[in-house]
């Protein structure tokens, strides 16, 4: 019988300083491990399904942790953890799974939103949650520019350098959904894999699409020629306006 | 010509000591006030539609300030003030309006929302901004006891003292709607005008009725008897759940 528990989890990213433990102790996993080490009394090592950028937000955010023993059962766990955590990170569920599980390397993909706030001023409630674009947006010029990312490509133009080369820059985005509801507009995206910054950098891409006509077909070329440095039409969207969604397994 | 300007504003209420200026300069007032006398060089009071509390959020307040001139149009006036202000405090619109209004006493009636999650855990989108209740809730039991608010009444026991008297305690609630999406149910109130704490206190005993059955009638009795002290009915909501919707003129 395993020990391995995984947890899901939701965050508000603004105050944290992402998800992945840092010095000042102020990322969400440093979070989740203090008030995990409360628990268990153990300083336990939590991996996540992936690491989100400080202001980066969660709705379901999943990570694993191997527990010395099964000191709670699953249903008692969200507790434990909720009690000492900030009001901004909960743990939803937890199940003890088997160790073939595993956050990152089990993943077989991720659902990622952008949220635009498209107006003159941000109200108050979107604040650190949207990204305010003033400039009228050709919503159907951002679809169609959009259809360029669906399919398997090299997104290596659409990625950022993390300290670390990346061996494989191939992934397969299955669908690019932009809605819009008043003023908030929205871009879903679901792939089998996302480079670092990679959702934003087609965020950005696709604004510029929208903002100035014929910018669409950049993307394509971008697609194409995944070696060639385009600075120019690199612009990354802020970290406040996404949210990872959910990860499939 | 008046040089008194109207401002619609919206405010998240968690970073703010409240609407009414305080010795520590985080209330909203302060904070229009300071930016106010960034652009203008002088020290001017506003006046605001109502006071909120500390927590306590608005998606158009409403306040006005006798300017010493018309420096700027009044579709500079947003921007102006937004440029000192914190994200989580917005001016949506100014107008230059006559000098027999008067954000306070020219007011007509006000539109509140407050908002409940009904579950086991808090999402973090909703910390600040909903009142967590894990109980389960009748919703037809609350309905049927909201339906006591509407018309003209003695509020007197839906009521908090704030330190001065109030000369007469009747006021007239037009609508008490509520409604349920997914885990957030919400209430809404309508009415002409609302005394200290009147829309928590009335929540309180909502939320009282959908979780005892019977405790509905005790707000006809309270209403009925505004003299009487009912200690053990009367509960407060958080502040957190309340939003000023609407100042109606």
């Amino acid at each position: 019988m395993s020990n391995r528990l995984k947890l899901v989890l939701a965050y508000d990213g603004a105050p944290f300083a992402g998800w992945q433990s840092q010095k000042n102790g102020e990322a969400v996993q440093d979070h989740l491990e203090r008030a995990l080490a409360r628990v268990t009394g153990r300083k336990l090592r939590l991996h996540g399904a992936g690491r989100t950028d400080a202001g980066v937000h969660a709705l379901a955010q999943v990570a694993h942790v191997d527990l010395p023993h099964r000191s709670l059962d699953e249903a008692q766990w969200p507790a434990a953890f909720n009690a000492s955590l900030v009001p901004a990170l909960r743990v939803l569920r937890c199940h003890y799974v088997a160790e073939t599980f595993h956050a990152r390397f089990s993943a077989r993909g991720k659902i990622y939103r952008y949220r635009i706030w498209n107006d003159r001023i941000l109200p108050p409630f979107e604040a650190g949650r949207a990204w305010l674009v003033a400039a009228p947006l050709d919503l159907e010029a951002m679809r169609e520019a959009a259809g360029a990312f669906v399919g398997r490509h090299d997104f290596a133009s659409f990625a950022a350098n993390r300290g670390q080369p990346v061996p494989d820059t191939r992934r397969t985005v299955e669908s690019v959904r932009i809605g819009l509801r008043g003023r908030r507009l929205t871009i879903e995206v679901a792939g089998d894999g996302f480079l670092y910054k990679m959702v934003r950098l087609m965020v950005g891409a696709l604004v510029r699409a929208g903002r100035l006509p014929g910018a669409g077909g950049e993307i394509r070329s971008r697609l194409a020629n995944p070696g060639r440095a385009f600075p120019a039409a690199r612009f990354v969207a802020p970290a406040a306006g996404l949210i990872l969604v959910r990860v499939r397994y």
